[in-house]
């Protein structure tokens, strides 16, 4: 069993870590960190564990982690692992870091998106961007994996295979994103108030929105050219999942058909890639409802003749393939162990 | 008081003009029709209308219309409105059709969008568009109005101001439409289902909406150029409300001041028009939550400097901006009365 | 015109009373206040007034108040009208209080209920239970009204008519009710954060809440005879509406036509109270959803023979019915002008 | 492997046993039928399986069924599992029934509750009924297992302790049901069409619930004496999930810690019973919230001193310990392996 901790376990990302690990077979928790609830049991907080586990949450202590993990999971707020993480590596530790504190590469993008200077720009390069469908071999041998903010996730997976067969413009893509309330955390705001966030369809962030630049990134990694990704971020009356609707401009003419074939050849063997695009049925493309609960990330295609216009849809469950499930699927790799490992849960319908 | 009769008063869009017509003060309902419910009371279909009427859905019979009201709206099915039309003008009612049978100018749209060839096209060009923030003083003389399509009026009020002042590439508009379950009329069927239309962002015509055509008809009259919309509309977790996000891409830079003077001036006194832009608050932008329940279109926008996009925001109620509230403003045009009465009801907040 | 003002206007009672009076045709309001909110304006924090109005919240000041008012409605938190109000009767402005200071006739009620000494227990002799339908001959001659709790307006109407007609066991009477998110007011919590609040069914209050003292107040008063209520309530996901389900035991067998004629007799020529209990459509019950948005209380009712029940249903817009629009109500009686004046609306449906 | 069939597979009873028996380590399925879907792969209907399996449905053949099955779950509508049971248990085969026909043992209470002659009376002593808690050591060697209705399950186990205990008036019990759209099943109507069933709080059986039956059958077998129960249904605005409140008065003084040990020791050792009254938290008593996902059936309580009563609440998913997940836990008891296998399942926080 390996001795896995988490840094920062009262957040909804740290709830979700611990319901994958708790029944992960290959896993044992050995410390949950909160500054704010230590000492309280993690039921009162992640109140759908009550009956499987009477662990409590440990005051932060990194020599303490150090001592009991094998492998740490921070799921910190922005800022705070880039300051934990030198120690851990030091250590020996293998870290799977839930924040973007080591998501892109060029350390000018954090002051450009982030507004804040990198404290340790070298670790940038040792970190892995953990998207196994794009970096399964890097995750394998990595100690440092920065698993990917929820909206590029989705969106890079929608758009990665049409990016690497140069399909569309590349700098007229949009993600139009959707999300539910999960993805505000788990502090109480003003907007956050269900009787304000109830039933809104709110462009919070038309413009702007940080996982821009990482979306960026891995396209033009990928394309070997600069990708530009023009993205607005909706909160819609949902408290998990997300749609991101892709709008792109073919070069040149192409047919389903031709899409089909670059996305399966794509994703052929992906084990949490859905290809939806289905001529019955009410779920014919992909939607938010039928994936949240599980690690899949369903991605289906329309195309606009009438505009020369792509449409691809990709729809994930937040918390898990954007957040705690690819940490997971990120373990199971570096582990050797079956990527699927503590996965395999799907979709409750209806729900 | 003006005698106003409904033909097909049944459906959710009849009933919200039973609303409004009910405490309108300057008109009388006359007639209501209702082929499946010819003798129900209304209050029996229209729960909400109980206690304030105990009028009963008549079978449709046009000569009974005719000899009852003076002005007629068709709250009918697509088709069925171009049959009953002639014969009311000859009759000399005026008519105001929430349908789409009297929307497109051209009759070869309606094969192309509609698969439906029209019976009447000779009265396409004495319709007019019932829009009247752009159309005012046709309406004021027409004797048929067509109403516009719900997502239609919300992506045409959000673009027309900058299509005037030719701000942005005219090919490749997005228009990425979100809207409650109220749209999709009151027939059940398996994907309006509680438990399968609950909790969706459902992507259901991301190609191919058929109010696209007149978004493009009317925004091309504006641009005195060919304008064309790539449209997206996705079924979300409301009932009431439509966030239309427009995204255009810049042809010059531009600064929200010239964009504010931009669409200040293209809706001064327009008495339905929001602009919403707002630094502070918790609804700094249009949101469908803080508009259902009234007749307001809300509008705000804001500039992507990234990739020179324009992202341009539009919020209105479906069935009241977005339907009966424009047939009633278009009602009070014609019959020259304060085009607000009748209209002055606020969204409920928090709701 | 009559001048009103708002004291503590920051709030959703607050911005109900707003909506309401600002559309009223009889008064103008004068003057708003919000200590936390002083120099806004309302539109910022009742985002629905935009277009509406351009007043600003003032800062609290009972002297300003008096000068520019009255009449007053306090919407202040629990506590703090029992200290204002003094001041405010000696002036000789009529004050509606909304919250809970002046409603319980016996002083010794607010340490056992409220866990609070009143500090003018004189005054509560002084002040009416501002619900008309028990009420209206002491409102129109009131300095002091007090509005009535949400919970206990719609309790006490669905069961006045029994209590009076003494049909049922007294002290074995349960009120099951189940109330939207508004009820909580407009801070956010963590019980009220959207991921956390939506989906619940949540037994907030299964015992001791303390609308129970002035039911059973109202209830004791009308029965001539100790009446003991048995409240439990729920949070249920929805913004607004309440459902108070009330089960109790018959004292003798009875029919259905006695129960209508009971409530038809007891309810007479009221505005604002819909009997609802039919045999053909979606809603033949009381249910908020076809209540919300209007002043109404709708009452139905059903006989179980199994157990000699009865159950008794009410439905109300706690914002409206039950707050703000009984307010308005009370100040409509209050000033001798028609009981329904600015309370017209009709729920939206569907919504 | 036992060789597992499922008659009636394409609702939502029918498809959440094949969520739960497709990643079952001890069954295979080896037919799933519908009359109307038959051909059709299952994915189409139950759309989160997508991915996970390629079977299709069959159309009903019970010989077929007999030759491929040792173990058949019927998921068909009342009335027809007591027409295929007969053949069914005559090969040899167990029956596991998840409709009503085989619940009550008592022939004449089906006219009576269910105005439904039984045709096969005598099988009516040969089954069991399917709750695990009150009747493990029968279901153990049981061939026909009848599971409980939803509400009844839920009821059952909130009353079951204080019934033993007799610590209540036995014929004024008031059960204040409150569930989700996903009770009345996958057929869409007028009243689960998503504009007419969101936000409702709809009493929509305030009488005469047909689980009445059930519930009263089995605790005046627990009680050994006659016990009424009034039960009410109300329909509330998510799609899973039912809390129970019910209502009961002592017959004498009682203290909190007695009521703790009269649960804790009638469900010691019980896996999917969790008692649920703490003092901290957001979630200190029963809400569907925490149990939506998992087979949990939530218990807690609350003393009423003011009017003697007794709250209990008791809250489950309705379509997991609700119908599939009590059938797959009566099949594990059968089958003689752990009765949790397959069941570890936690609700999704938040959802």
């Amino acid at each position: 069993m390996v001795r896995v901790g988490i840094i920062g376990g009262s957040g909804y990302t740290g709830g979700e870590l611990l319901r994958l690990l708790l029944l992960h077979p290959e896993v044992e928790i050995t410390q949950v960190t909160s500054r704010e609830y230590a000492g309280e049991y993690l039921f009162r907080i992640h109140s759908n564990l009550r009956g499987l586990t009477n662990l409590q949450f440990d005051k932060p202590d990194l020599s303490k982690t150090i001592r009991l993990c094998d492998l740490v999971f921070l799921s910190t707020p922005h800022g705070v692992s880039s300051k934990l993480t030198p120690q851990l590596l030091d250590s020996g530790l293998k870290v799977i870091d839930l924040s973007a504190d080591f998501r892109l590469r060029n350390p000018e993008d954090y002051p450009r998106w982030y507004g804040w200077s990198h404290p340790n720009p070298d670790l940038l390069k040792k970190a892995v961007y953990g998207l196994p469908e794009l970096h399964r071999e890097e995750i394998r041998k990595a100690q440092l994996i920065a698993c990917p903010g929820c909206m590029a996730i989705v969106t890079i997976l929608a758009l990665a295979p049409i990016i690497k067969a140069n399909l569309v413009e590349k700098e007229k893509i949009v993600a139009d994103v959707k999300i539910g309330s999960s993805g505000a955390g788990a502090k109480p705001t003003r907007s956050t108030h269900h009787s304000e966030r109830f039933g809104v369809v709110r462009p919070y962030k038309p413009t702007g929105h940080r996982h821009t630049a990482e979306i960026e990134q891995e396209l033009s990694l990928i394309s070997k050219s600069s990708i530009k990704v023009s993205m607005s971020a909706h909160a819609v009356n949902i408290v998990r999942g997300i749609l991101s609707t892709v709008h792109a401009f073919l070069t040149e003419k192409i047919d389903i058909a031709t899409l089909w074939k670059t996305y399966r050849s794509f994703y052929q063997n992906e084990p949490f890639i859905r290809l939806i695009r289905d001529r019955k049925g009410l779920y014919r493309l992909p939607d938010p409802k039928i994936v949240v609960g599980s690690n899949f990330c369903d991605i289906g295609f329309e195309i606009d003749n009438h505009t020369n216009r792509l449409v691809v849809l990709g729809a994930i469950d937040n918390l898990i393939k954007g957040a705690a499930g690819t940490a997971v699927q990120n373990m199971n790799i570096l582990l050797g162990i079956d990527e699927k490992t503590g996965l395999n849960q799907l979709a409750l319908h209806p729900m």
